[in-house]
């Protein structure tokens, strides 16, 4: 359903099943998949001449949550969900079933793969490389400018099975691999090995994260998480995590 | 005065001398007392399945600004106070004379006391329990999940009167005790005893909050902050309060 | 060109050549210069009884992105430029080509003068003094209350031509001088002297900025940065700051 106070260029194409919420607009060559779901308040397809292409693809069956702003430019898969007054800039290319919090933004440039999630307020600088299956938890923060202002912009790397928690900063053209644990609070100024534990500012590598047990049952290790933690993943997957971690 | 442009509910009970701004957007089963405000571009009442109870209560003389965003399924008492893009989830109580800041973020199932107020950015993780009388200052976040990812969740719980400072950041289940006061930028990873001042990164107990002088008249004492400081609260309780100190 | 859906007060003026996009609502005496644009869901001049004088200036050429709030009762010089949602508040005093990021808050009774840069998610608390050619990066807070809550507010000031990086935290009344350099996440509770770096939490003076080199090239000194970086500004005022410098 498109409520009648919904501005849709004529340009844009909307998918099957579509619900725009009150007070959308959805600008010229928009793409909008099945089954999706647009709040209210929500702008879509922003121009602007920094965009490499002009058009935005949002997969089938996605939610973006009220308030929330994309431009045009980007590449978006199917499942993707945002929480309230996200914002996504200009040529990004972002995977399926990846899920942006509240207050999240992607400034531009990026890529993100599948499954990867971002709680609020999680600020994702131009030219940062997201793997799959990434955890990254409230206020975030990659950043690119290492000697600022400048224009020599490093994108923040950050490979699948990450998890960066709350309130981390990751300073310019950092590689955090595989299956690496940020404690929360941390700044991140050089890189973290694969599965390694890094806490602290000035931070460190301080442990292997499978060390780690989890809080509510010190028999069941915490890390790499995809040991334990399978909800909203498909069956597949998990089983392949499983039988790869063994 | 009900904008013509703001789309109300057959089902909403709306109270007497209540404002609602242009482009609001009030959902059904929604109770708004009388002599509210409703400011513009805000929703009320957003429907979710995590709702708990299909009402969503708020009590007489609040201000709800701008681009704010209110779920289903939370009690909210009198003289609430919003800044801007503020958002509240399902199943939270919040007592009367309760303000957020602009941007504050109430991630639902919390509980909140009478008179607690919040400065912009502060983000209050599900679960959280907070008392009366209690000050979050910018960008203070309280988290819940101690093994990120996980489905542990563990609220943060905050007595009454205590302080916490801007860019706070307090780790899942901790208990911040009466009167206590936590320095901005600090990292709480352990409970902090009644009236006691915690500082840092790691951080610790560094002395009794009481110790601690007005930055413009080392006479007077900073804490507990209500012996000096009653601006906004209701002569019984300062009265209260100054006879208790004593 | 004004979209049909704006509510705009017959009291405010309009320069020529404005875009008005769709859902803003201007209020009365709101002023704004010829050539600007107004993005959608915008609420411009909001009366509050805190303003000194009830009237907002916009100058000439500037860019309010959508989902923006400005109260009345303060002065923006030309060619002004903010993210979304970003909202400022009374009685500020605001230079010409000045920009704030996404999510950023003037939250009122600040000065900042020309050319001043902010990222996303700055918040600038009340009665903070900033000069011009300031650089605060993505969110930089700055407080006021020295022992909180009270009403000895004290602003912090930063001088022309600072650098603030990434979750930099001042506290109140906190000076830092021209030219100096704050490193990322750092927390500054006492001055920072002219041209110097300082880092931490807590922190301290580390160097002079000068000695800091270009991360894609050592040859270059990074610091001051306005002996290397010149996009956006006029060339006469490159001109003087490298006849200065040299």
């Amino acid at each position: 359903m498109i409520h009648q106070t919904a501005i849709i260029s004529s340009k844009a194409k909307i998918g099957r099943n579509v619900t725009i919420e009150p007070y959308c607009i959805i600008h010229d060559n928009v793409e909008i998949g099945d089954n999706c779901f647009i709040g209210s308040f929500s702008e879509i397809g922003l121009p602007t001449p920094l965009a490499q292409t002009n058009k935005l693809v949002i997969g089938g069956n996605s939610t973006i949550r009220s308030h929330s702003v994309l431009y045009i430019g980007s590449m978006i898969g199917e499942c993707f969900s945002t929480g309230h007054y996200a914002s996504v800039r200009e040529n990004s290319e972002i995977g399926k079933n990846v899920q942006l919090g509240s207050r999240s933004d992607i400034q531009g440039d990026c890529s993100i793969g599948d499954y990867t999630k971002m709680h609020a307020d999680v600020h994702i600088g131009k030219y940062s490389k997201i793997g799959s299956y990434v955890w990254l938890f409230p206020e975030v923060l990659l950043t690119n400018d290492p000697t600022p202002p400048s224009e020599n912009l490093q994108g923040v790397t950050i490979e699948d099975f990450a998890v960066l928690a709350a309130k981390v900063l990751v300073l310019p053209g950092v590689t955090i691999y595989k299956d690496a644990v940020i404690a929360a609070s941390s700044v991140v100024k050089s890189d973290v090995p694969e599965g390694k534990m890094f806490s602290g500012n000035p931070g460190k590598v301080v442990c292997n994260a499978n060390i780690l047990r989890c809080a509510d049952n010190p028999k069941i290790k915490a890390y790499p998480w995809r040991s334990r933690f399978h909800r909203g993943y498909n069956e597949e997957d998990v089983q392949q995590w499983l039988n790869n971690i063994k």
